[in-house]
């Protein structure tokens, strides 16, 4: 099954793909149809084409957004230079406010406040059963589905102090979707090709067979220190490719089109916006 | 005034302190009651002594939760010996499941899960109006008030890799109250004593008025990311004499009592228990 969160008629909903069109849902977004018990949720009777549908973050108003970085052996390499692996995940936050649409304008602050603008495309995976201090197969089964994400990060506040949060929590530049995709299209999401484009140039490729924690470990660990709930979404971690590396003062400007997509779940397609200049949503 | 979240009748609600007896609001909590105008928030007619209420976190279930560290120089000079002071404010976050009221015991996991178990006292500034990129000035005029907390942190989860998060965000371990106290009664909470004793042994003291980044500053660098909006909790950061530099292998066991006080806001007290043993709320 693939889940979508759609703008429509002023407001957002759940919908689910149905062949070419998507069926609107009686829940404000598809984390709230996890919440009330996806399967459960009844249609609304309304149909839109997902070709002209505008889609929002598929889950909008997750309680909690935990990411892992350091969890591709390509990107661990490009940062640390072959420090050894890491024996525990490493864990930071965004906000729901950080996130927004598949296809969504990233605005960006003027180049005094934020100059290195880097992409990172993340499988997701989202939280479909309450687990606390969860083993590794509870965890597993505790999984909804897949989305993607670019954890488009400001570099500069990122590595101001040792704490990354500031450059990775700028509201509304995490894109999240387009589709929750369940297990029975998906599996585990275990050896999927994950890639990231800039204006067509190929930047990251790789695959979620290199994860160092799987989804299922990482949402173990981290119930063991918080209780995971339906709706919440946890960011894997990028592969190889980022553009911090290379050095360069600057990396992403308004102009630019990042696309990011992960084999079997989709494509995120967003253009890099002045502050100022977003295309607000359609509908 | 002094606002408050008592558990009453099943519920909780927002209340303000009239004498020695708390009137009830007509919101869930404080939090609610700013996002609604606190100034205009109706109340229920109920009353209760504050002498015998049962607190729960004064903002309980905040949007956003964002902790500053390395803000007071005395605590600066015992984790880094002597490094030059931070430019920039260090970030990280807890989450809403964090937080826990201002006399609730604190269940603590099992020694071979968390074994340093650290106490760290904290001024905690609470947003009142919506800021987006606001200037310092801006930033203090949005804040609604000032309350304590106590950033109770599983050194060993803090400390396993770079990022803080893990040992900062155990699921009811941070009490925050007892009352959100507004700027007629405390100012700009700029030069107030601040205290953690264990088991009345005096362990930190210090105060507001060395904080490097203040509340206003804070808010104004957090506001250049992310929009602020009533309700979002701040943690200041905490004063010198943490646990943790004393290199013991032990520090808070369950039986320990730690209580948290700053001059004009109040006290929390919090006895640690094993998990298992906390004493559920009393209303």
């Amino acid at each position: 099954m693939r889940y979508a969160t759609v703008r429509h008629a002023g407001r957002t909903a759940a919908a689910v793909l149905d062949g070419t069109d998507l069926v609107l849902l009686d829940a404000a977004d598809v984390g709230e149809a996890l919440r009330a018990g996806i399967a459960d949720v009844r249609p609304t009777g309304e149909r839109i084409p997902l070709a002209t549908a505008d889609l929002a973050a598929v889950i909008s108003t997750p309680r909690k957004v935990i990411c892992l970085g350091l969890n591709y052996r390509s990107h661990i390499e490009e940062i640390t230079g072959g420090a050894p692996l890491p024996v525990y995940p490493t864990l930071f936050p965004k906000w729901a406010d950080t996130l927004t649409g598949p296809a969504d304008d990233i605005a960006v602050p003027p180049a005094e406040l934020a100059d290195r603008i880097d992409w990172e495309a993340e499988l997701v995976v989202v939280v479909g059963a309450p687990i606390h201090r969860a083993g590794v197969d509870e965890a597993r089964a505790a999984i909804a589905g897949y989305t993607i994400a670019n954890d488009i990060s400001m570099r500069n506040w990122q590595l101001r102090t040792d704490q990354w949060m500031p450059g990775k929590a700028w509201d509304a530049t995490t894109p999240l979707g387009p589709f929750l995709v369940t297990g029975d299209e998906i599996g585990d999401a275990a050896a999927l090709t994950i890639t990231c484009d800039v204006n067509g140039e190929r930047k990251q490729t790789g695959n979620t067979a290199d994860l160092l924690f799987t989804p299922a470990v990482a949402l173990s660990y981290i119930s063991t220190f918080t209780r995971l709930l339906p709706g919440d979404v946890v960011l894997t971690g990028t592969t190889g490719g980022v553009g911090m590396p290379s050095g360069a003062a600057t990396l992403l400007v308004p102009g630019d089109v990042v696309r990011t997509e992960v084999e079997g779940i989709g494509v995120l397609s967003n253009r890099i916006v002045a502050e100022g200049d977003a295309r607000g949503p359609r509908a």
